[in-house]
């Protein structure tokens, strides 16, 4: 028979998938020997069986029998007896944290009989009857679903009966009075008595929280937490301990060190005489643990011991629940507690030096998405704030600015300068160019996957999603927030990496962790001294930055994958350079004709012969030449990947509508241009229906004569140049989107005659000017043919933009707005493949593109280009394909090293926190 | 060492490769016991290697001593000798034929000694002298690069300076006076005497020949006909025979069967006293071979004797060149002879009959492309015809039209009711207009890759291209051939099979191959006795029909593959279904709502609440139902797959650039109607910089509520009411451009539900209302993911159309024109990917989600539609793939079944002639 029900003396902590994390966890910690009530975990498995065929599987209930009646001989007591009764507590536990969504029944066993056991045992009435009173107030409204303002009414109209306030004024017969009130309402309710017998109480406290895994605020949370429908929750059955019994009795939880800060030394809150809901419903102030020495020093050195001996066990912060009966502690809970990004490096640091773990297992205990929050600039936090409500951090940064409630106006006043906050109830479409102009975006609805943060997310703009207090008012123009009222105009400041929205402009300090990255560690620890505000260099901020340090080094010695920066101009390659860029992995060649040098390529697509078309291309070499020139100067030694020129040539032409818009409406109100017409009808021949997939790319270099080559020439005169100068260049020459092996020849054979002949011209005869020629592969059929372009190439780049594009038939521009965030929503992704390269289908493109172009060329030269060489878990997809090295936007680069690291430490990413 | 030398007794005619055809052939000939004469074959590697190093390699040289010697010692002459001389041609042979395109050089041997002993052994001493005088013009010409002119002027002023024109009026005195002056001309060119050793001639022979693979022309057609540049040719060195020893002696060619009209029974031409360049020149009318039957019984019954034997170890039709020296027959070479459409089939046929073959041989013996050439309607063979010129034959069909000279002309012309044939030098993107508006495209330049001959192929316009002898003058708007002018407006006539170009409008008429497909062998045959011209019903026409029946209903017993027709509306189910198509596997529901009802697929798209989308949608089902209704009817009994709305949404609405000048226009002279205002906006927020990629298919089915569920809804209806009234439907739902199995699943699980709530209200109960749902593979990730997706389909349709333009990244409608020429020409494709599966790269896929749909469902449905459905050499990978079905365009369907027999009978696709 398949096993249900696991005693806490059975399982541990590796069993959350079957056991559910909490139940896990007290199992693990009864296996230490730590004080946990005795008690049970009916298993996951029991829950989805229960679930599929709607009710208790096999000989589940037989097994609880068993594993109760051993609870009962082991404690000698027996569930709900009229003497000493043994009391439980049911609780949810799934394999996911899901605070707060399940059920919880506590008192289970009490009835009208025990109670007064209970009384006579613990020699207090009025505890007895309240808890009693507690038992029915929870299971009617949790086990028989009965609203829960049929019983807080109840109980405060006992109050104002009385005339007080305070629960504790109310006394024993007050509570036997108000549990005949409940006892009534739930007859009422239900038209049956509430079960006075303990087995049947257990019984339906269980089936209740099997089913409140499939309840509708359950199935959201899992939804936007990415948890899959199918796992379960699994169900603790445990012996009831008592915080409430008295000054000699509390509960509390607590940190093993603080997870905002990192700082080591428990932390935590402390209640006395309380019951654990009193400290989660925060009606009382709670005590520190420095409080609770004072008051119990030997359950706090009982507290502080466990703690210990849960570090060193777990490895790793904890957090946990312990209730104190009578002066003896009690562990209700633990688990890896979660951290702030900060607290994150900080920790990992420590438990380094505590010898608690090695610098690789360190480098799994913090991630790229941390490193990159923690590189966005912050608001001070010294500064004063009107916190106004939190909402999703959906795309991280800090953002200030007036508050906006359309789009229009957000374009307008950005357009004369002002820094704008885009305000909406949710986001469509329409609303890009205002997102665009805005410096962030917040919505009251939504959530991580909706509109508003897909798109934010995609431009890095700053965003706060589904801040669900905000009343927002697009006719008034304004938000109110309880009684709080912003008007259109008025400042406010946005933190998209933590949700919190505030009322005001809150000044921005630039992130230390920035500062370190771009200038060192020195620099770093420098500026916070100046500023004076954290320990003269060695406070919270400092040892954050050593900590990074350390790992960022550590990951930088265990990384098999190189990270290079996309960078078009010299201004970007200097900072990837500082920013840790091995080398540049993409030049997008098209952005150095961007502004003003527009019409230069315009001139070569608009030629009406060779020789204008010549012309026009002698003008740019010049140019080509010096910007190639600066940019292997700022990355000298470090190899430099200059990609031919890429996008469809009209990209470099009027927008076609806009054109003809102008040379109708002169046509009908007077004299047309000819210049004008000339163009349009040019514009009008050039004119692709799908450009993405049009006269691009190499295919550019093969229909239009000498453009490639004169990329080609500029490269090499500057590598010329810088070689006679004494420099290091390393330039590397990369084809666009090849899609056939004969492509990739045609080009290679054309540049390899240039490269010779202007080596020859130039005396520098055969010393070193060793210029590799590979391709992107960024077709899927490029990826497919890879044993033959490999023939061709020096190297490969997967250009996993336009492999995501094609593979998944998605233009990028029109379909991410418009199609991801249902798409999301109806869990057809879970990410989109453009933020994370999708495994199964493009991930598969590339490592049969890497494995077949290495079959045909063992040393074969392996990266990627694109934003997915900047993503985390992408990066460490590519780690595993076996890819020398990725590429990143230079903002990126830190994260990508991180990850590199820690994709060859450990392998596999672990959970991002 | 390699074996560079194959003597005529070693080799056979299945090393072609090696020995190059004609040197195959001869050994096969020789093996056979038949009167060749005796020599050796050079092998191709020996010219590659040659090609590669500049000079012969390893040990050739010693080689063709010893082969030499062999044949010396055979014959018990000696090359070149001053008594009774050896000597020996040296031909050219490559593995496909190349005809006159490479160089021949005849009586290598002779010299001012061997000429004596020649005249001598011959007892004609004219003969050896005019031998001498050929060897001298011919070396001087192939082997010294000398211009032909200079030997012919010469030859010229010798005659008129005798005052003769004939060349046998010149005797054995003036040939030895020209071979004086040939000498001094070879000196004056060459700087140095002509060499008058044997060997020097052979061997420099030899050279010319590997050379002669490197000629331009060569070169070009070899890139014209699709052969690799990489294979190099044989030489073939031998015994030279001679025809022009007087009357006993003679020169032809023959067929064993009539290559034109299949006719049984040998054909061919004789020319007594003749060497074969004779017969080639044409000089003199040539004999037939009854004409030789009289002139020699002896050598006749001998060639007939040949010709049989040839034919049944051949066991195919074969072309031959022969020589009679003084009465004895000498064969010189065959091979398997080209025939026309019409003769590939009665061939076929009568060596079934013949039991020479079986059916599934000669299923391997005709192709796919000659049956949709018999297919197309054809000029009245036996109407006047005067034929201009003739170019090639780039896109089949016979054409009949006004000349016009430019693509306004022809748009002009066309739309009020003229059939135009666009002429143009060449043509460019510019003229699409005009191919379109055209019956048909002539060009006076550019091959069978050149833009008109792709883009006419691509639209099934009839076109000839490279007719080089039209001298086209758009200015002056005529065209000269030789002294005929054809002014614009004058008629003319095409055959895009035969590249033939007439002046005037010659009469078309039905094809009979035609009439049969569609009606029936009986119809066909009655046609043609009603007709009269074709012996009444047992001509070459009726036999023609009958070779194609026969064939034709091998293959679709042999079939493993079935074939299906897309069709969109019941006349082309009708349509399809008489040509054999055994369901519809395709039907574009988008086209059901062209035309007039393109308004309510906008009104859909416009509408601004759910409440209006819902009645527009209503306002569909009616007119969609009856649709369906018609569609199943006309395929009653077989399978009809439906596919759900595929393109993008904006194909429904107004160009965006042509509204956007209507308003401004309108702005700007006078009131806008705001109804085009507010439509602008709309189609400004739809538009998509890449719609192929954007919005369309499965995620139209999922963003816009309702859409697919109306189709589903309008075929389950169609399917009740026809099940009602005892009808088979039989209906497929396919999903479009599915990416991810979740995409399906969502359609799948709301299909479903309203299949079955229909069913239920129909009160037809369970009985068989099985519609299976399944989905297009068109997107490579599609592919790569097919494990998965096949979870949730029940059949396969492979949209090679899309994974081509995905998977190479190429826009079909953009790129064909603009680019595929270029591509064609440089060699990157050898034909279209559109036009024939790429099965490298694209075909990598179909294999890909063919193998892994199957492993999930073992007896999952496969197909393809699109265009490759009906490319024959596409319809071969797909069987050898394991797909279950084709569906091609109805015209297609009849190829496809030849084919899809073809490819089950033989495996792979025999050459196409």
């Amino acid at each position: 028979m398949t096993q249900y029900v696991y005693d806490f003396t059975q399982g541990s902590k590796d069993q959350k998938a079957l056991l559910g994390g909490k139940g896990a966890n007290l199992a693990e910690m009864t296996k230490l020997g730590l004080p946990v009530p005795p008690g049970f975990t009916i298993t996951t498995q029991a829950c989805r069986e229960f679930l599929q065929i709607g009710s208790e599987p096999g000989d589940l209930r037989v097994q609880v029998t068993m594993a109760l009646r051993q609870l009962e001989d082991q404690l000698g007591r027996r569930l709900g007896d009229r003497h000493d009764p043994l009391l439980v507590s049911v609780r949810s536990g799934a394999q996911f944290s899901m605070p707060g969504m399940m059920e919880t029944v506590l008192n289970v066993g009490l009835n009208d009989a025990s109670v007064k056991g209970m009384a006579e045992e613990t020699g207090n009435e009025r505890f007895a009857w309240d808890s009693y009173r507690r038992l029915l107030q929870m299971f009617g409204k949790t086990v028989l679903e009965i609203p829960g303002e049929v019983f807080s009414d109840a109980w405060d109209k006992a109050k104002s009966a009385k005339g007080v306030t305070g629960d504790l004024e109310l006394d024993v017969d007050d509570l036997k009075e108000i549990v005949e009130v409940f006892k009534a309402e739930i007859k009422n309710a239900t038209g049956s008595e509430f079960p006075q017998h303990p087995r049947e109480q257990l019984d339906l406290a269980i089936r209740s929280v099997f089913q409140s895994w499939n309840t509708d605020r359950a199935k959201l949370y899992r939804r936007r937490e990415r948890i899959s429908e199918n796992l379960g929750t699994a169900v603790n059955v445990c012996t009831m301990v008592f915080g409430n019994l008295g000054d000699t009795s509390g509960t509390g939880v607590a940190f093993t060190r603080d997870p905002a800060s990192g700082q080591a030394g428990a932390y935590g809150d402390y209640l006395a005489n309380a019951q654990g809901e009193d400290v989660v419903a925060g009606i009382r102030n709670t005590l520190s643990l420095d409080d609770l020495r004072e008051l119990d020093p030997a359950s706090h050195r009982e507290l502080t011991r466990v703690m210990r001996r849960l570090e060193t066990h777990y490895r790793d912060l904890c957090d946990i629940e312990f209730t104190i009966e009578r002066g003896k502690l009690w562990m209700l809970q633990t688990r890896v507690g979660k951290r702030t990004p900060a607290a994150a490096f900080r920790i990992a640091a420590q438990l380094v030096d505590e010898q608690l773990i090695t610098l690789d297992e360190a480098l799994g205990r913090v991630s790229g998405a941390q490193l990159a929050l923690l590189m966005f600039p912050q608001f001070d936090r010294a500064a004063e704030k009107t916190l106004l409500t939190k909402g999703m951090a959906a795309s991280p940064g800090a953002a200030v600015g007036k508050a906006v409630f359309d789009s229009e106006t957000a374009v307008a006043w950005a357009a004369r300068g002002e820094q704008v906050v885009l305000v909406r109830r949710e986001t469509n479409p329409d609303d890009l160019s205002g997102m665009i102009a805005a410096a962030g975006v917040l919505t009251a609805r939504g959530g991580k996957t909706s509109h508003a943060a897909v798109v934010a997310r995609g431009m890095g703009r700053t965003c706060v999603c589904g801040a669900e207090a905000l009343n927002v008012d697009p006719v008034a123009r304004q938000i109110k927030v309880g009684d709080t009222v912003i008007a259109e105009g008025d400042e406010i400041s946005i933190d998209g990496s933590t949700g919190e929205v505030f009322a005001g402009a809150v000044p921005v300090v630039p992130s230390p962790v920035q500062t370190y990255i771009e200038s060192g560690v020195d620099a770093a620890l420098a500026e916070l001294t100046a500023a004076g505000g954290d320990g003269g260099g060695d406070g919270e901020t400092a040892q954050l930055v050593k900590a990074v340090d350390r790992l960022l080094t550590h990951a930088d010695q265990r990384s098999r994958l190189a990270v290079r920066a996309n960078a078009d101009t010299a201004e970007d390659a200097v900072r990837a350079r500082s920013f840790g860029a091995q080398g540049i992995g993409l030049c997008r060649t098209e952005h150095m004709f961007l502004g003003d040098r527009r019409t230069l390529i315009e001139r070569v697509v608009l030629a009406d012969t060779g020789d204008e078309r010549d012309a026009a291309l002698e003008a740019l070499l010049p140019l080509q030449r010096q910007d190639f020139i600066d940019l292997l100067t700022a990355m000298d030694g470090l190899p430099v990947t200059i990609r031919l020129l890429d996008p469809p040539l009209h990209e470099f032409l009027p927008d076609k509508t806009e054109l003809a818009v102008k040379v109708a409406v002169a046509d009908a109100t007077g004299e047309v241009d000819p210049k004008d017409r000339k163009l349009l009808a040019a514009v009008e021949r050039l004119h692709e229906s799908n450009p993405m997939l049009g006269l691009r790319g190499v295919r550019l270099g093969l229909l239009i004569p000498g453009l490639f080559a004169l990329q080609v020439r500029a490269a090499t005169e500057a590598v010329i140049e810088l070689t006679r100068a004494g420099k290091r260049p390393k330039l590397e020459i990369m084809v666009p989107l090849v899609g056939s092996v004969m492509e990739l020849h045609l080009v290679r054979l054309e540049s390899e005659q240039i490269i010779k002949e202007l080596v020859a011209e130039s005396g520098l005869g055969d010393k070193g000017l060793d210029i590799p020629i590979g391709t992107m592969i960024e077709l899927p059929r490029a990826a497919l043919t890879a044993h033959r372009i490999a023939e061709e190439a020096d190297f490969f780049s997967f250009g996993t933009n336009d492999l995501t594009q094609t593979g998944w038939g998605f233009s990028r521009d029109d379909v991410e707005a418009a199609i991801f965030a249902a798409y999301l929503e109806k869990g057809v992704f879970t990410i989109s493949p453009f933020e994370t390269i999708d495994a199964d289908g493009i991930g598969r493109l590339v490592k049969i593109g890497a494995e077949e172009g290495r079959k045909t060329k063992p040393d074969l030269k392996l990266g990627v280009c694109g934003e997915h060489g900047g993503d985390p878990e992408s990066i460490h997809f590519f780690h595993d394909v076996g890819l020398d090295y990725v590429s990143c936007s230079p903002f990126r680069v830190p994260v990508a090293r991180l990850e590199a690291g820690r994709a060859a430490a450990a392998g596999t990413p672990t959970e991002e926190i």
